[in-house]
């Protein structure tokens, strides 16, 4: 049975995913339909991107991924798919996919040319959806656009590192469900960079000097539960994306605050990290 | 394998929701149940009847529709069950229907009498489930209620068109994702009076005189990217359901704002289209 | 076809979600999931319990239920997967099934001892996924774990009884997404101590003599409707699961307020009965 994933900024309440879904079944008689997120912030092509590159790869091979974030045609932004990594990408040409991009090389990517026939304000609907329903039934990418080299890159996603390889500028690219605020600096580069020297993570007036494995490596369970300051803790932490994060051990955003808030962080600040 | 969606004003995280799909699948061993929305404001039902009206019809024929807005039993809100279009809609007699039973005629209208036999302060668990599995194994309309010849009307869904026809004064009847606000004057109405008149639209202090048929249609893409007035620029289009909608391109509700937002429009405010 | 539902803290945006089902899909061919609730507030294992113990019930026998909150394993919060009632849970030991366990008692408790093989730090995709489709593939518990005698209790769910059995202390366990809040004391509790004698509830400056059955029970429907007072009616009613529950008719918490609001009453809060 194929799988449709759908990511987009449509939110939960307008009618548009519901349609979305109604359309899909109405083209495909047996198909698993499994959001990924609807709640990417209107337009926000850097949340849509670290969100699919965060949810795609557990999915089988096979898998069909819609973007509908950003996905109004216009002369600059055209509607593409992608093979990549054994999974299937449509979405608009806007940078979305040049975060998974960057490190797996795409197998194929068309420029979608079906559109002569449709003319629509809805586009995920009524060309997103043909699209995927045609590559569900095992249908060609050839068939429905025309091969073009390469996608449009996001710039915004590399780190800055300087000549002495000493210091490296990153910035939040993502704040979670718990306001914990995720970095652009992957363990990978971390480690490339440091070699294994001391550091010191600065982001605002907050630094950090250690990166954990987990949220509860932060912790000393061999103290008694009243000694072991767990209440508000920072810590730094490799996060299951293998992004270097900011955290506070058992945050809530709505009651006693989280990273970003009690850090005064934002998207897209930036973040400083010092080898010596 | 049949399709039941879900319209409610549950919200998603309350056990309602999942108490209904886990009552769905113990009734019928394959089903599909798609979730259209379950962010409808508490009580709200023209919210509802905009976006059940919005979704419904991308589903193949066949497929069953329970609203759960409203649905309580009273002596002035029976509960009913629709064949329209070819679909089932199942919710209380409480107007939701007259949106998208006011252009197409209900093929067929029965009042749900197997109360008798459940006692219940949930009924979409209760009731609306039940008759929803019935008709999904087929069961007629007939066996769980007595035909109706019609439904209650909401009478706010009617703009007001004056005498000279030359004047046509609607209301706001959905505020979407991105904070744009739908009108409730259709396409077909505005062609049907305006005759191909100029005309001016008018919402609190903002105006318009041409309507798009594009969110991007708005964007003179010949200009260089730096001249282009993108940012805030406000515009009225069709949007995807044939409506009015007075929008901002690109708009984020939470950050930049919005049409709502910047004009000052709320839910049920009227706007004005003068024909000259 | 095996049904997996999911309880989690992840709330809808992040890539979580959608990466816990990829999961599933990978391992399962046929497989059915269901979204219980994401709006868990973090780490809040009260609201967990009460939403999983409304919910769980109306689904199949042989259902699997992952619970995704408070789920990193540390030495005090250890991994369990329980057999219960016919279904079959997967969570932390944090006290989240005990609400659920106080009136069923368990078939089967193990302690999930798969994790040598594993290291994460996200334990619901990395562990609860496998163990949930070892279930589904009618996997037994011993395979995965060491069967323990008991789970860890919550002692906050109990409310209080004086000696002379006329008082009743309990609080305030949930809040409903209309802002209407649900006590910890159940109708069969109640109806134990109360004995048919007259009682007032007492949260706050409000108070109640009655306890309807439903909302619409506490509205005189033979009154005109401009003399009925719906508006902003308070009621106690016993709710859908049989809890007390303190409620504005009709309410909407965006708008105009709700029992929540209105009452000023918060999560933990208390509530007295006394019985006369």
């Amino acid at each position: 049975m194929p799988i449709i994933t759908l990511t987009t900024d449509f939110g939960q309440k307008d009618p548009s995913t519901g349609a979305v879904k109604g359309a899909i079944l109405s083209e495909l008689d047996a198909v698993t339909i499994v959001d990924i997120s609807h709640q990417v912030s209107p337009f926000h092509t850097t949340e849509a991107a670290y969100i699919i590159q965060n949810a795609y790869n557990s999915f089988p091979k096979g898998t069909i991924h819609i973007i509908g974030v950003d996905s109004e045609i216009t002369p600059e932004n055209k509607h593409i798919a992608l093979a990549l990594d054994g999974h299937f990408f449509i979405c608009a040409n806007n940078g979305i996919m040049s975060m998974i991009a960057s490190e797996i090389k795409p197998e194929k990517i068309v420029e979608i040319n079906i559109h002569d026939a449709v003319e629509t304000n809805f586009p995920v609907l009524d060309i997103f959806v043909k699209v995927a329903c045609h590559i569900a039934r095992g249908g060609t990418l050839e068939v429905i656009g025309k091969t073009i080299p390469q996608i449009k890159q996001l710039k915004e996603f590399e780190p800055f590192i300087n000549q002495d390889q000493n210091q490296l500028v990153g910035h939040i690219m993502y704040i979670d469900n718990y306001g914990n605020v995720v970095t652009n600096v992957s363990k990978k580069l971390f480690e490339n960079i440091g070699k294994g020297r001391d550091f010191t993570i600065t982001a605002r007036s907050v630094s950090f000097s250690k990166i954990h494995d987990s949220y509860s490596d932060a912790i000393n369970f061999d103290a008694p539960k009243e000694k072991r300051e767990e209440d508000g803790k920072k810590l730094a932490i490799f996060n299951a994306s293998n992004y270097i994060e900011l955290a506070i051990y058992k945050s809530n955003p709505r009651t006693v605050g989280s990273a970003a808030s009690l850090f005064g962080l934002k998207l897209m600040d930036s973040i400083t990290i010092k080898f010596t």
